[in-house]
């Protein structure tokens, strides 16, 4: 199977899948400097934690890219600039931090090269990084799969899928994976609003491959659960805290709420790039809040009347008590998180 | 205070508030047979159970109101095809077919009067249950005022308000009635998709007389009640079994789970005429299931990709044991709720 993939560089630029678009149209954005980067992630046109850290990293090599050869001084500062305004793109996903401090690194290995040199290099590691996120999703697919009976039904929310990723998926992989051994999977998508992630790509992804998917209003969760309908759910993470608390897409922490309640098994999956074992916990973890136009417009109308203040925060954080296992690339972790993840990061 | 009306009479019509056409524009539609009442219920222009109750009355005053002088049977036969008619419009709300109901019995006693009488006594039947409506919600927002502190903030789903009933609104109407009282009052509106009338109606209708509100997505529910945002929940309902169940729009259900994880107090505001003490419990209510294009399209853009099913379930049932109290037109019912709506329908 070919990956389906949002991010690739062509010759100096970047081609983003632009996936406020989909699935009206498979349209790429042609990306050529780093602040075409930040757009594109401050613009949702690419997102998803892993994939947010791919493009950054592509950021960094379109950063340097374009430069003649200059003195060392004035080509560390631009690195650095660049760095500095990719890490404020968007505040919550681990995968962007950690992308970025993989490029410094292979950078700081290379600095007494010749500058054509360090471009190709640092090219190679945002590629192999890229490489690393597919084989790490894949990884998450086969721990993931073996968890799911030979016929079952997973909600998820949000795109935990090939284009928020460097392919394949997290969550989804853990269903592609579970297809292509011959399990029998039914998905329910929430919609996930304000921006429909789940309903537009989700579905759109699954239906591709012809993976039954049915879409439902994040309010219908808890009358699916309660109706059978739903016999575990799995979702992706923007960053996740030493003691397992897990910040994703808004409205996760209340489907952990409703699963628990249920008796559903909720589980996490994500690469190790999603931890970040320097903060303790949950509280520790900044929550973007976005445009309010994102929520007074549904699909173009205005549904919120003029005047009236909304809430938009993108992001929730589920404690880690009410998440049974995180799927990574390493295995499966469970309870407690904390002690398995800090010897888990150890050999990562 | 005028109250806000989404119902009216006037000579020979039926003047109904456009409510798909909210916030934008506030538009009314003149009706003036039964299946214009009938397609108004089944295209949610007036929506809400009290709403539909009093919309259905006024409907058999329209099936009778343009005969001439006929035989009784014709007669009698024109209201109950449009009695069978209206019921099936939509079959979750209870007040609907306990206003069919009411305007049968009321039919029976008038049955040897000239036909002129009729219709008159009719219409004078449909008009006393409109205005007792507005009485029931009075008393409901005194009843549940009385358990509002002085400084609070309370979440409500959909639209329990002015248009949702005669006038002035259950959940609302218990809202309204503490800030006349001088409480302070920040409400939150679930937004409610697919349709929503939390934004499009309560929003509004509240940013009318200046009680603040904040518009959130359904699925921001959990985070704002993490976060200390929700001192207790407030919604209505369109059918209440014997033993509390209560349907209500879907996603009821999944907040009343919500508020018990907080620990928030989750109640419900109806008049005795949602309730149906003939069916034991919540397994018994039917619930509506709508058509799959108002969650394919959000705000008229095309979300769910062609070829996916999608669910719509227009109602979920909240199980007695997470709902705190009922407030209703004749105090508070608390647990257990069996014992206390037995006594109390018999003397309503």
């Amino acid at each position: 199977m070919d990956e389906l993939q949002g991010i690739s560089w062509h010759d100096g630029r970047v081609r983003i899948l632009d996936q406020t678009r989909l699935p009206e149209e498979l349209v790429a954005l042609e990306i050529s400097d780093y602040q075409g980067i930040i757009r594109a992630i401050t613009g949702m046109n690419v997102r998803g934690a892993p994939a947010i850290g791919i493009a950054a990293a592509y950021g960094i090599v379109l950063a340097v890219w374009s430069l003649e050869e200059a003195d060392r001084p004035a080509f560390l500062q631009r690195v650095n600039q660049a760095s500095e305004a990719l890490a404020r793109s968007r505040p919550t996903a681990r995968n962007l931090f950690w992308a970025l401090e993989r490029m410094r690194a292979a950078l700081m290995k290379l600095l007494s090269r010749p500058l054509r040199e360090i471009k190709l290099a640092l090219l190679e590691e945002a590629q192999r990084l890229h490489a690393d996120d597919i084989e790490r999703c894949r990884a998450i697919g086969r721990f993931g799969a073996a968890l799911l009976p030979q016929t079952t039904s997973i909600m998820t929310h949000c795109n935990a899928g090939a284009f928020a990723t460097g392919g394949f998926g997290t969550a989804l992989g853990v269903i592609r994976t579970a297809v292509s051994q011959g399990k029998k999977v039914q998905v329910y998508a929430c919609e996930t609003r304000p921006l429909l992630q789940g309903s537009r790509i989700t579905a759109w992804e699954l239906a591709e491959e012809e993976i039954p998917v049915t879409v439902l209003c994040d309010s219908m969760a808890a009358y699916a659960m309660a109706r059978g309908l739903v016999q575990m759910v799995i979702v992706g993470a923007d960053r996740i805290a030493r003691n397992g608390d897990a910040a994703n897409k808004i409205g996760t922490y209340g489907l952990a709420i409703l699963a628990r309640h249920h008796r559903i098994p909720f589980y996490v999956a994500a690469p190790l790039s999603t931890f970040d074992l320097e903060i303790r916990s949950g509280d520790h973890i900044t929550i973007e809040q976005r445009a309010a136009a994102e929520v007074e417009l549904c699909g173009g109308m205005r549904a919120v009347p003029e005047g009236v203040p909304v809430l938009n925060p993108s992001f929730d954080v589920t404690p880690a008590k009410l998440i049974d296992a995180f799927i990574t690339e390493k295995g499966i972790i469970r309870p407690p998180f904390e002690e398995s993840l800090t010897s888990l990061q150890v050999k990562a």
